[in-house]
């Protein structure tokens, strides 16, 4: 018979254990705090009617959508991002739900985008959304999200970089340059990349600035310092408008908030250069960045926006959120060392030596499993060596060493598979002294 | 702006936080008893090569495949199980990850069939398997699995229905009828439907069964009484296969040690008429019927195979494992009434209404959840009534109520909202008296 070569997409892959056994804690974790500030889970088809997704992210996702007729004759697509399907949900839902309504969201999205280093066509969304209030206590708390998000995932060092668009909108309004902020975000944008001088000119000539209001536009985006002196300088400059004063009080009850809620000062960096998009965000705008790391990029971006579903309801429905990026995550995790390589998530091994005894074996293993440690007992009966390989291959952290011998005497070797020591144990009917064994010497191994 | 009518397509269906999240509940529930038995998490592309799906599950499969042309020009398809993907993911990385190599995968697929009652275009699929091992302990683990699965989802009447292939296949060559196995199952496979005289007559005329034959094979397929009866009976009718013989001594062997690892005799069925499917399956076979909704039909289904992946390389690659049944099973347990409807992970809703105190309640709701304690802040300041409303409509348990005098003098009332009852408790620098108390509160429900 021919055989097909097994293989997969271009831009897809597949995850063996060592790298699902990660990614899988980062994703419970997730959930876990979303969860414990309310937040609830939905999901949605990854299929939708193409009119429901084509023209509402970017020119660039509709070009990269995966799109097709199906059988029933019907054009679809599947979803890009986790965005424009909640707003199709919110939509059609809200009414039942009511406000203020809290949904997390941990899915695939595909996009047909040529794969780079670290890019592919199929990745998971971790996204949480509050939907149906306008007040900062909701911005407060996405922020407060992300520091106890990164905090379970074991990160002490990262800053997350905050501004609100209001305040850019503010000055813009004050110089009367308001007309031009599509321009002028898109210069200042360039910022890092061509120097002051040349985003001067571009604010000059594409954004029809005088040379004064390019000197305040710049003088804003170049503002350092810390949080309060940030905060010290922008009143000055926003002083007279109102949209501009919003944006800084708004920035400071955010701060003041978050240093009330336990969230170190330094950890929080007022920088008003973050724009994120041109036109979807209206308020707080949030990046992150690990400072190991910072050239990875942000991992857990988000916002405030004016209005989500007003493709597919008149209903105003404000909201904010942020999304954890969790392959970029995954990745900078394995560079800083993280991440232990292992290939089961059972930490003890029991060998199969004993073949007239698999029932005894078999009753063990369900002792210790309604204890609540996870135990693989291996298959087949075979020489001791060849299981313990098999045991350090895959990352176990215990063996529980027993022949007929011991099964005649009670008793049990626990043998720790990291220094090699072994203890013989009691092997007592409820395998009460095993179990504790085991315990003690796995709370040892958790630092 | 012309609004875009929000709708799902057909057969595909949004879960909102109600039905989310008891689903998510059973998925974490067989995430955790299959890692406790030693299984590795995988996962593989929503989206294959064509040629590695097609003509690899049956007609039908074939026809309700998802499939087109991809942007890149390669023909491609949705996958519409699990058992493929993993049979291509392991002749890929097998070599690299050894036997026996025991894996779960938790995802969904795609099928375009015609929605029925209860069937879905897209749906979940939560399988276990052992690869690379024909050892009969791997067989009895996978029904200890199914057993401990079911009891962890809370069920306890339940019945596991096993056969083996073997049995039959070792009668069909008794008889000499081995080369019509395949229509002897069909025919047997309409027992309940069409009864024994018509299965006799089919048995003659589509599997040229002479009538002492057809005889032969409706006496196995009627054989009931208890398992010890059943073995018994099995025994004569097998005499001299040893084919046969080797089905009836594994069947044995799996109800011994069922036993011995404390699974009630009564918990376990063995059912000689049970096939599923064709082809596949050439050892044990294995079927799971809840004792209060039979109609609903199997709930966690497998058996034993003895080739995974000849299709995709020429390692001989045998296999055991099962499949639980996301969707029947949420159907089932929302029939017996044992889903409670709450829109809401969390437990704790704190009502915000003292404006002017916003800080402090932020700091309290942290050291709740430092505590384990999934608390929701209303994000709003409002009347204290249209709050409570929307925690009893969403499910919380518990109301911390505290205004502007309660922080003066350094109270809180937790109202246990079940009951109405309120208790008036010290709000302590480190809050523990309300964590003391909604602790208690919560244990109490946890019947």
């Amino acid at each position: 018979m021919p055989r097909i070569q097994p293989r997969t997409l271009k831009g897809f892959r597949d995850f063996p254990p060592a790298m699902m056994i990660p990614r899988e804690w980062i994703i419970d974790t997730a959930r876990r705090v979303y969860r414990s500030y309310g937040f609830s889970p939905i999901d949605t088809p990854a299929l939708e009617h193409l009119d429901i997704l084509t023209g509402k992210g970017s020119e660039e996702t509709d070009k990269q959508m995966y799109r097709f007729e199906d059988p029933g004759g019907r054009m679809v697509g599947m979803r890009f991002d986790l965005t424009i399907p909640l707003a199709r949900f919110v939509a059609q839902h809200i009414q039942a739900l009511g406000t203020p309504f809290k949904r997390y969201q941990i899915a695939t999205v595909w996009r047909g985008e040529n794969p780079q280093a670290g890019r592919y066509r199929e990745f998971m969304q971790c996204d949480f959304d509050t939907i149906g209030t306008t007040s900062t206590t909701s911005d407060i708390e996405t922020v407060l999200i992300i520091s106890d998000l990164l905090q379970a995932l074991d990160f002490e060092r990262f800053t997350i970089r905050v501004n609100n668009r209001l305040v850019l909108s503010g000055l813009l309004q004050k110089l009367g340059l308001d007309q031009h902020s599509g321009a002028v975000l898109r210069a200042l944008d360039k910022l890092g990349k061509i120097g002051p001088e040349a985003v001067r000119e571009e604010l000059v000539t594409m954004a029809s600035a005088s040379p004064e209001q390019a000197e305040s536009v710049l003088q804003l985006a170049a503002l350092t310092g810390t949080n309060a002196e940030i905060l010290q300088q922008l009143q000055p400059l926003l002083a007279g408008s109102e949209m501009g004063e919003q944006g800084l009080a708004q920035l400071a009850e955010l701060r003041e908030a978050l240093a009330a809620a336990g969230v170190p000062d330094e950890r929080l960096q007022l920088d008003v250069s973050i724009a994120r998009g041109l036109d979807y965000y209206t308020g707080m705008v949030v990046e992150t960045f690990l400072d190991d790391l910072p050239e990875i990029g942000s991992i857990c971006s988000g916002g405030r926006y004016d209005n989500l579903a007003e493709l597919y309801t008149n209903q105003h429905l404000p909201g904010v959120g942020a999304s954890l990026g969790l392959d970029r995550l995954l990745a900078a995790m394995e560079k800083l060392g993280q991440i232990t390589a292992v290939q089961t998530p059972a930490q003890v091994l029991i060998p199969f030596f004993a073949a007239e005894h698999r029932n005894d074996y078999l009753r063990l293993a369900g002792q210790l499993r309604a204890a609540g440690i996870g135990v693989e007992f291996y298959p087949e009966p075979k020489k001791l060596g060849k299981q313990l390989q098999y045991a350090n291959k895959k990352g176990f952290r215990i063996a529980l060493i027993i022949g007929g011998d011991e099964f005649a005497t009670g008793q049990c070797q626990v043998k720790d598979l990291a220094s090699g020591n072994s203890e013989t144990v009691p092997l007592s009917r409820d395998a009460g002294g095993v179990i504790g064994k085991i315990e003690s010497l796995l709370e040892k191994v958790r630092h």
